[in-house]
């Protein structure tokens, strides 16, 4: 009997630009592998562009290029790799031998290796699963990769602890018919429209916790801005003095991924054609003098004086933008009405609360605030709000059983890289996106 | 009307033992906060231990203890930091002046502030919001956190990129019974069992893409072992040369998650009370291999060809301890009846796949594999699993229009949890488990 045993590892390493940049500058011999992007037969020789994970490398392929080598297949070639300023990356591989690993059966039925596809919504979406092969939208999802990785660096190094809480729950922390509902062995369960009883629980445990993870709202919302199914970045913390604290954590986060990416993601950046934007410091206004600043200026009258429809976060969005140079603005001291149970009331009047959405380029991609951490005053609330305490027993353990006073917050991630590159519809930053119409692919 | 700007950071910042190891050298004044863990009366004075997120923190308190000073309250102390050798961390606060800043409307019911709290495991979980506070969990979960980011930054040096996949799906990639089921804007959807689809598409994007987060199994076991919910760490890499490059891969992963640990949890490690394995090399053995060597060393009859049990994995899992000395197992070439209709078969001998589990002290951690890349082999492969190609077009896009050789795994992180912290139920590895009877908290 003979064991085999693993040793380390010794494995054929995805091509890197920089890599091959270094070996250009000394005209190496290379071993590369990738799929077949594009050719371009130029009688006599044919421009073989492969796409590797970091974009595309120009080769050239003497003779006629051989039958069984066809867009899409992946390969492993030999060459030797030279500077060519006019090529991407201002590199080009001379192949002299190219062996087909495999073949499509059929080509991809859209030109994803033109730059303009000239595709609409739907069709870029059913064809997701090839699409996403295309240069833009590999450097989107790039983008968005180290946006989270940021995200997460940073509250690490503000001593923030990672968490993983239940997706199936037994109560719905946002309350109202947005919830999908299953069936969980013969019982009544929810998926979580958010973290928030969990995160909030993870406060008396670690003082200062986060999470990335899938949230679900069945809300019947078909806009550019809705998904039914998005990735929220979540923080929570203890010991607030009081909820701007909060908005300062964002505002430094913020600042620290917008100069991740600027440092480290300037080609994917350029693919995308988008420049971020400059944080320095956050206006902070009350809900109800945004409503009325926007309202007066550009004329529009307000409709609900509890809540902000979209067109009125544009408003908003582009008023402090003239006003203060930001494209980011938070809104503060949000209607109690329009708030969860758990929103604490702002002491000096209790129609508002002590929570803010972050407003970027006239959209919603934050909510937050300050939560009731004492438990008489939490039970109150719920009684007001017509909920009944017992339905959350296990939530109300941690107020009974002492909390400090804490809040926090969620991002929308698809939102925010919507906005941040500049994309029409927020099913462009969803890899997979989920709406009322659509669970495929 | 006024608008403010957040400015940065400028926030209290949890106590760290660091911190308070420096200033206690040199005999400091400290501001600190932090949950009162336990009050000790000593008579003309008492020890308030207070707890901060990365433990316990001895303080005094001259004279009598104020009455509304309770356990579980929530305080900001001023004091005067200085070396005791025999507290925790090495360290003591004299302390001057106590803000309550909140307090519990009843004592924790249970003794989260002793070492042994001698609870039964339902009374550890139904309590789960206040027990997490125990010194034991709040390390378990925070070397929890440490191996997922030690498990993304290896991935991440590789050149893998991380994904966010759909989890309401219309197909289920493992099949049979173990699916939740949910109503979809009145469509059927399921809760995905893994990203399998999903990563495999992304391989023909990025190469090599990660994924961490919830996966749903609907499975009837009730058993130290399973849960219904649990976070599944995945990866996914194309152009392998065969099958083992992705056991290579887990190695090197493991070994760098494993450093990680030992040189940056000590004092977790300590009080889990675990030592790591080292990982060397891992044997691997074929899977008709592995259930003979056991059955024939401990005498054990084989009942099913196709299957390991527990207990069978247990016993190879000691064999190959005995055997090699390594607490890992790579058991390879599983009966292709029991793999998914993705799993790729050996050519060699089709009864068997390209695909392994990794056992950990007896138990398996790890499902992987080659996929099979053909669309023709793979729709004739799901003909023969009775099958319909038609439900799956939008997953055999990919197979379709071009796929390198490729495969991947996923590790189930409270089972590897379990076995590394030496815990006698994976619902301990949870912070809020789900199994068949629970939903709460």
């Amino acid at each position: 009997m003979t064991i085999e045993q693993t040793t380390g590892m010794d494995l054929p390493q995805p091509g890197r630009m920089q890599t091959l940049r270094e070996a250009a500058a000394d005209g190496t011999r290379v071993i590369i592998h990738g799929a077949v992007h594009a050719i371009r037969d130029m009688g006599g020789f044919s421009f073989v562009l492969l796409r590797i994970p970091e974009g595309i490398v120009q080769c050239t392929l003497a003779g006629v290029v051989p039958e069984e080598l066809a867009e899409e297949c992946c390969i492993e070639a030999d060459g030797t790799v030279h500077t060519e300023l006019r090529a991407p990356g201002g590199l080009e591989i001379a192949l002299d031998a190219v062996r087909v690993l495999s073949q499509p059966a059929a080509p991809v039925p859209v030109p994803i290796n033109k730059w303009k596809t000239g595709l609409s919504l739907e069709t870029e979406l059913v064809l997701r699963p090839v699409t996403l092969r295309h240069a833009k939208a590999r450097a989107i999802f790039r983008l968005q990769a180290e946006i989270v990785r940021a995200f997460r660096d940073f509250l690490q190094s503000q001593s923030f602890v990672e968490v993983h809480t239940p997706k199936i729950v037994a109560a719905s922390a946002e309350g109202g018919a947005n919830v999908f509902r299953l069936d969980y062995f013969g019982r009544k369960a929810f998926l979580a429209q958010s973290p928030q009883f969990y995160k909030q629980t993870m406060v008396g445990v670690y003082e200062r916790v986060f999470e990335v993870g899938p949230v679900f709202r069945a809300e019947k919302h078909n806009t550019v801005r809705h998904l039914n199914e998005y990735v929220s970045l979540d923080f929570e913390m203890g010991y607030l003095r009081d909820f701007t604290d909060l908005c300062e954590m964002e505002t430094a986060m913020l600042r620290f991924v917008f100069d991740r990416l600027r440092d480290g993601c300037a080609d994917d950046l350029k693919t995308v054609g988008v420049s971020l934007p400059s944080i320095d410091r956050i206006p902070m206004v009350r809900f109800d003098e945004a409503k009325r600043a926007a309202s007066e200026a550009y004329g529009r009258k307000i409709r609900d004086p509890f809540d902000l429809d979209p067109e009125e976060e544009v408003l908003i969005g582009r008023y402090y933008k003239e006003k203060t140079g930001s494209d980011f603005v938070f809104v503060t001291h949000y209607p109690s009405k329009k708030r969860p149970f758990y929103a604490m009331d702002d002491p000096a009047d209790p129609r508002y609360t002590l929570s803010f959405d972050l407003l970027f380029r006239g959209m919603e991609i934050t909510t937050g605030g300050q939560r009731i951490h004492s438990y008489a005053e939490q039970v109150e609330k719920m009684k007001a709000k017509h909920l009944d305490p017992e339905d959350f027993a296990g939530y109300l353990m941690i107020h009974k059983h002492g909390m400090p006073p804490h809040g926090g917050l969620g991002i929308g991630l698809e939102r925010l890289c919507m906005k941040l590159f500049d994309l029409p519809n927020v099913r462009l930053a969803s890899l997979f996106p989920r709406d009322q119409s659509r669970l495929e692919p």
